[in-house]
């Protein structure tokens, strides 16, 4: 296997280790210096361009594209369409929106290129190792790939979902689910900071991840953000979003799915983004005007 | 009519007015000397205890209270229930829980004093003309302060609803419904701001006001607020609560109905209180946790 | 005044009937004969055609394009855009989406015609009579349009909102208000249904609408509903939503504005479209899995 | 070790197994007299009365009791304060609401008798091994009952928590998580359900589960139930609940605690356990009114 390897930041690094690791031959490019030259210590092959990149691999080529979702990828598979070749595959690992990725197989097949959405999950450590990859495309083509899956996901960490749009549609959900798991851990602990009773947070956290009915991977993360800081004093409680839960929200309404728990959980995010809302403003103010409730004063 | 009025707060005092208006003879106590002078200048008698009110009013006396409720209510009951006789009538016209209510009205019931729970709605404003009264208590009784509440209640502004409790009851459920419609305009004002439009709130309101199937007393508050404040940046959209909201949702959680929206309601209200949550510093720490994503610090 | 109106549905007859009233000469079309007929009762004239609508004016003209929002909307428009003159005015008063309306302002202001979102609240009653209308497109246009909205909108029941597009856009906001306000109203009276107490929901609605806080139009329309069926045991509780209330809660998305409880109202509503749902599924069968707890089987 | 254990349900009989497989003697007794017939083949003597149990363990003894919370739980502890003597440990291991558990530890000290309330996780395959606890209880009697749950519990399963209630509070808010994070799972399966993708739902948990942010044992849970029925055709969405997650909002509640996703988890519960609801009747009726929307009929 070799694989070209477009996009070096936190996942695709990681994921290029993970190849390497597995003896896996990887041809990387990144628009930044330090990246292609930390990239050669992984044993992988720094190129300074899509078109060397492309150029280095024998055809059939594997392309794996990581980068950002929206306009790189847009503009990355742009130029690829022109570099690549009848019978190359292309993999988005990214988090596009499976529309676009719908769109992109099929301007791609046109030209005879396989495209696949390969939702990528597991965070860095699993881009590092043991990966968990949801993966759409032509199913006469996967098993092309299945082996380079195999050899970087967990085990039984990878499925093919079916046509291309379908991996990163599961991807979507999967984040749609994950808000909504998130929410529900902060929320307890938030329970547990206000309550009369003193918990250490990590050992919470930590005796939840054995044995509980809600042990899993987030409780074992929380179980390490809280050894850090044990009541995370240091660090604010601004929930930043990249997309997939709002889209999941968003494709629950399409779908008329009542999604109540995810929407709380995206709401609450919004409701992060700032110290105050207007919507507050005016409870407030409506309660000053019909009971001559005390308003706070800026 | 001779009432008894106890409490000369924003809404004891707005009832005697109204009272007066109506030629009902009116003796007021309060704890504050300044609440009594200045309920003399509306043509009512103050007193300065309960056992001065008490004797001040013929037999069967209406003794009306109007204090915070909890612990001032229930000491002002248990004191009069020292001073009053039977068939004497007691209304509870504060905010008081429900099944304080029913518990008060059985305890005085053995001593043949009539307890009436009336939940009182329209603000400041319709306390001094125009309330809206929701009456539980003795049905064989109510009769006897029928013309009471015809008086100072809007027209058609007020409901004998059943046995003792009732009225606290429904008062408490119109309170959800009010923290869910105050919510929503809230929401409705902080998208318009958002917007890319440049709204005039206040002629929102106002136009919203007049016509719309959103029209109603709050779409007017809201017109009042934002003409006093263009955008509300003399506030802080901190949401206090006096607690009927939050015991609409914990009666809901105890008959099993879905309150969705109005529990929405009440944790925004909660989330309103502090400008950070240990809930968005959890869920923060864990996408730093998986995904290496950057931490807003302190 | 001279009005063209295309659409006799539920709100263009209504109009009619209240522009008449007003002294307003109206020429409408329907593809619908029975409504043409009918129209004619009212004194208005009923043509055929668009082509006969647009004849029958004399330009500059006004025409009032009251159609279901999307396909039929568009395509009148793109009928109109090919009969009218230079300087009509076109006046959408559906409930288009504010994105659409702004593409075909701009479109039919390429051709000199004057394009105005009239968003219209107030239901069938208003459209008679004392109507709502929030309205955007071209200020130093409006002016000849003014007096149009004056005869038919309730007293200060009319704003112009400012650029094509704003008008629509707040008649989708208004809508979100109303799914959170209806939403909390039907909680309230849920609760109530389940209560230990009797209420008469129509008196309590008439109640609370004469004083209280929460009184408005909707109250009183829920008076009405009640007084027809006192515990609408005739009708099944599916909400159905024609798109506004979804609009809003992706516009909140887009603009990472929180709108917990509009959002809880409109996730309500697509639960009640169905009698079970696949997220109870999963639970029940996780709680089958971990706790032995017995699943209801259908 | 030498455990007396009061009831033998789905969980009390399989913590005998696992105590027994650990080498811990247990005397038992359960009101079934199928259930102490049972006991028998794991090794277990079975008695026929609490007096029994007590009377066939040395003090100072260790009394484990698995019975529902509630009437259960307080006869069988007022009987058990009649038998036990000073210094015996009583240990609560089911769902009790943590202000009883105070309550009890109290009452009990009052005596000598060293109360423990152990939240119970990890579901039937817990108890039978491997299980989670969570113990609140006196600090310097803990010891004694160290060994115990060393024995039963996964690998770091188990959590000294505090004083007496604050293991039944910790495992209440544990509960409140698992309702959110069920939730939001569910709602990721209904998105899938309705989507244009054929979604193979075992697969997809399978794969989850190995790899994914979203891994953990519901996960693994959601893989046995799909296997076990692809589309869970076979049984309702009816999510019935015993009560910790109502007691985690209503905590919530009254500490003024943000918790929406939770709050919508335990709404939707309520809302599942009919197929109608009077709030969705409710905005038929009102949308019927204002707009004549159709109302779907019974």
């Amino acid at each position: 296997l070799h694989i070209g390897m477009i996009g070096l930041g936190k996942m695709g690094m990681n994921l290029v280790q993970n190849m390497r690791d597995r003896g896996i031959a990887v041809t990387a490019y990144d628009l930044n210096t330090a990246a292609r030259t930390q990239v050669a210590a992984y044993g992988a092959t720094a190129v300074d361009s899509l078109a060397a990149l492309v150029q280095a691999l024998t055809p059939p080529r594997i392309v794996w594209l990581m980068v950002p979702a929206g306009t790189p990828t847009e503009q990355s598979i742009e130029t690829l369409t022109g570099l690549l070749s009848p019978d190359d595959i292309l993999i988005d690992g990214g988090n596009s929106f499976y529309k676009d990725s719908r769109r992109r197989a099929a301007a791609l097949s046109a030209q005879g290129i396989h495209f696949f959405d390969a939702g990528t999950s597991g965070g860095m450590a699993g881009a590092r190792r043991d990966g968990n990859f949801m993966i759409g495309g032509e199913e006469d083509v996967f098993p092309r790939i299945a082996a380079l899956f195999q050899a970087i996901a967990a085990p039984d960490g990878y499925l093919f979902t079916g046509p291309a749009g379908s991996g990163h549609y599961l991807k979507m959900v999967h984040n749609g689910i994950e808000y909504g798991m998130m929410q529900a851990i902060g929320e307890g602990f938030e329970v547990l900071a206000k309550s009369e009773y003193d918990y250490d947070n990590a050992a919470v956290a930590k005796m939840w991840n054995h044995g509980s009915v809600i042990r899993g991977w987030l409780m074992g993360l929380a179980e390490n953000a809280f050894t850090a800081d044990p009541n995370l004093t240091a660090i604010k409680g601004v929930m930043h979003s990249s997309g997939e839960g709002a889209w999941t929200v968003e494709e629950a309404i399409r779908l008329h799915v009542p999604t109540p728990a995810i929407s709380a959980a995206l709401m609450a995010r919004y409701r992060s983004e700032a110290p105050d809302a207007m919507s507050g403003k005016v409870v407030a103010a409506l309660r000053n005007q019909f009971g001559g409730h005390a308003v706070d004063h800026q």
